[in-house]
């Protein structure tokens, strides 16, 4: 890594500490020396193993035991950067990168995030920064647009929308929503009735949010999910597992329904379920995280049809929609409810504008009270993009998709699990192609078999994959979605998860 | 503001929009272009009024309905910045910024966030990138080392520390401790018992945890102050208190301390209050958001004693140490009542290193499952500017505040309220200052008079203030602590101070 650009010219561009907290002209040249550094490592990214190779500990002998008590040179903590924390990274950036589902980085998320943090105001209510609040309104409805979400979602319509961090920390929020209003109906005493429900696909960060709100675990229903449906939560299952809860005396009250899960990219039949929602007077949330930016395509926008039904939808642009991390849009019908179960009014925030009602505060929308600029993000992404890049690079990632998974099919070695519907390739050996090769091979050794090739083409740091298991199948999930992918990486990958696997099937 | 550098430039260094998601080369050239807006900002940042003067609506008036279609450029995108966000912003990092508790910004800071977002790899586990998790330890260890706390929070002790964004979420995720806690012993049929402690003059954040917990907000707690002992939390009526809940057959769970509350930085006393919640099995959260940072500094470092009998402890950096947003510290002596509460282990993230227990995995110490690489700006700052460097910045402020609080102290008009122990001054216009006027005047009309002299110094544009009512007082605060604000400012605001006030006697 000695041939990297900043090593170079570490030592000529500055030798001093930083001098003042914080000066325009110390900025100035820090802030070019660390644009520099970040260009460099874009330059450099395919050098490096993508899934980092350190060992636990490993940090902690690089690093002195306490913080230095005097200053130390921009030029020397870069060094240290580069020497002792980027071999420690796995590069979620990499174009080798086809693990978890991408966070996708930008040119213009960047420069939005630098912006954040350069103004650094807070904006936890109206007054505080109104910019930070006016925008975030109307970034939330421009992509409410994109997404062709109902009128009922805009704010011009009643609703509105809120940027979070997570999915979690949104459906926290609006679980809360959900519960408390619930709960001024029947009463604070039947927290401990209330029922939630998913599928076994369902993220978990549903039953995390469950049990962060007080929900009782024993009511937390994860419907079981099979292959003959693409691991789609069953209408009819919950009608019947609500309808069961009710015979018990419990009370049905929030149901997740996910676009694009985390396993196999399933899909919920939106519709369908919130019917039986509506029956039942439970609260429908809709957790599009992954597969929410692709319905900004005209030809992916059905996967959401039926979302005027639900009561709330998130989406996550850091995953697909180039904004890196974090963020996650949170949209709701009705914000009223959620600022009864987060608002508090504390005397030192109170002000005319609050007062008036005019305003959205958006602390009241969150579980923080503090919050950044988070819009100003999203804002430059929209527009330095625009509408029709945006599709441009989702559907290049579905493209690249298309290439894999036709790799994947022309080698009899192998199979697809479930169909691909988005950017995702869910694959493993075959079955068969280890019973080719032995008449009494046995299948149950396929987990195994799949697990190795994994590990294999992990550690040899040239991609990364990570695994699902679904109706009891290991398999392997192919991921496109970083940002730097190209054709040529995903041919490349091919021959990767190739080399491996032969190497695997000859000594089984 | 037509002679902001920026402006100047703009036509020329650009008129192209960015054309590729991710590019080495663009990222470089419109990083630099954003660092000079940012290092311009700074330099100007005086020119603005401190408060934004905008009226609510008017950013929708400026901008279009809906996203564009095709990509803009980015020095058309840093124009309208200039033009329709700066206007709408509450300028945080200005020297005369004196409201709520500053909020501050450093280069270091800025250039650690770059290196986050440019990176942009996503640390929920060890695994997804080791140097985020290692960093984030070490860095609390030299955290908790600077402000002397026990063995027993430092990783080696077997505690150990995590970045949130913000004290609500760190509330959540200890009171989610204690909760589960307590309720494994006394079963979950018991969480409407349950009973939650604070100060009147608590952070409203503790009540909001508490909601979104699902404690029974009848058991909320929010135990009177007074004047006579600088509004802090009594130990003898959180003995009382907690008595009387026995009595009444609730469960005592979670006290909230506070050193240096929002309102006047009060100090709750920590080793009595701690002495008291011990003898009950209650669980202490020390809430040191603003004031934590200062006790890095050894003559502060006394307001924190006691510490050792708490179970939680947490101070925001984006608050007194530089950080910018967003940044809380959070410690706790048991990992492991967090992990219980907030561990999920979905088969997608399962892995070597989680499963050998050798590593931390932080999506169990936090709500969200996702997180960024938050400790590379704290590690920045520390190195930058090194333990002297910050404790002379928080030095600097006190000198000021102290500054200030002379200049209230020499005129007659005026009177402190709360005694002044770090960057905080309370103060307001003395009743005596409207009964020398007219031996009739109403002590009663004193807080509207004070009030009306808040209104006028923020329209001014020259300085922003906020209140506090305190014991049936209002109360101007002005809290030194933005990184730019120099002697020079802290006595022109307190010309500002003195003109309105004499304007609004006048009328009096």
């Amino acid at each position: 890594m000695g041939n990297l650009p900043f090593h170079h010219d570490s030592h000529e561009t500055t030798s001093a500490p930083i001098t003042k907290s914080l000066d325009p002209e110390e900025l100035r040249k820090y802030g070019h020396m660390v644009v520099d550094f970040i260009a460099d490592y874009y330059q450099n990214i395919e050098k490096y193993p993508v899934l980092s190779r350190v060992q636990p500990g490993y940090l902690r002998k690089c690093l002195p035991d306490s913080a230095p008590y005097d200053p130390e040179p921009i030029s020397t903590i870069l060094k240290d950067v580069q020497d002792h924390i980027v071999p420690g990274l796995t590069h979620w950036q990499s174009p080798n990168f086809f693990a978890y589902f991408s966070s996708t980085a930008s040119t213009a998320g960047f420069l939005g995030e630098m912006l954040t943090t350069g103004l650094n105001v807070v904006g936890f209510n109206w007054v505080s920064s109104p910019a930070a609040t006016e925008l975030e309104n109307i970034v939330m409805d421009w992509l409410a647009d994109m997404l062709q979400l109902p009128k009922s979602f805009h704010f011009s319509g009643n609703g509105g929308g809120v940027l979070h961090g997570s999915t979690c920390e949104a459906i926290v929020c609006t679980m809360a929503a959900a519960r408390d209003q619930m709960l001024r109906r029947i009463g604070s005493e039947n927290l401990g009735n209330l029922v939630v429900y998913g599928s076994d696909q369902t993220h978990s960060t549903l039953q995390k949010a469950s049990q962060i709100l007080g929900i009782n675990m024993e009511n937390f229903r994860a419907i079981k999910t099979t292959k003959s449906t693409e691991f789609a939560l069953s209408p009819e299952m919950l009608r019947l597992t609500i309808s069961s809860d009710l015979e018990e005396g419990l009370v049905p009250l929030f149901v997740c329904a996910t676009i694009g899960t985390t396993a196999t990219t399933a899909i919920d039949p939106l519709e369908a379920l919130c019917h039986v929602a509506k029956e039942y007077g439970v609260w429908v949330h809709v957790d599009g995280a992954y597969a929410g930016s692709a319905c900004i395509c005209p030809e992916f926008r059905h996967f959401i049809d039926g979302v005027e039904g639900a009561n709330s939808f998130t989406f996550n642009p850091h995953k697909w929609l180039f904004t890196g991390m974090d963020c996650c849009c949170l949209w709701v019908k009705n914000p009223s409810a959620l600022v009864l179960s987060l608002s508090t009014n504390p005397e030192f925030l109170r002000n005319t504008a609050s007062n008036s009602k005019q305003v959205v505060d958006y602390k009241d929308w969150q579980i923080a009270l503090s919050r950044r600029f988070r819009a100003l993000r999203v804002w430059l992404v929209l527009r330095s993009y625009g509408v029709a890049n945006l599709r441009n690079f989702i559907r290049s990632h579905v493209k690249m998709a298309k290439t894999f998974e036709g790799l994947v099919r022309m080698d009899k070695r192998f199979e697809i699990v479930v169909p691909r519907d988005f950017s995702l390739v869910c694959f493993r050996i075959s079955p068969s192609a280890l019973i080719s090769r032995d008449e009494d091979g046995e299948i149950g050794m396929i987990n195994e078999v799949n697990c190795k090739l994994l590990d294999a083409i992990n550690a040899s740091g040239k991609a990364y994959m990570t695994h699902a298991v679904v109706g009891g199948i290991f398999l392997l999930r192919c991921a496109i979605g970083a940002t730097l992918t190209e054709e040529k990486h995903i041919v490349q990958a091919w021959k990767v998860v190739q080399d491996h696997a032969q190497a695997i099937l000859n000594m089984h």
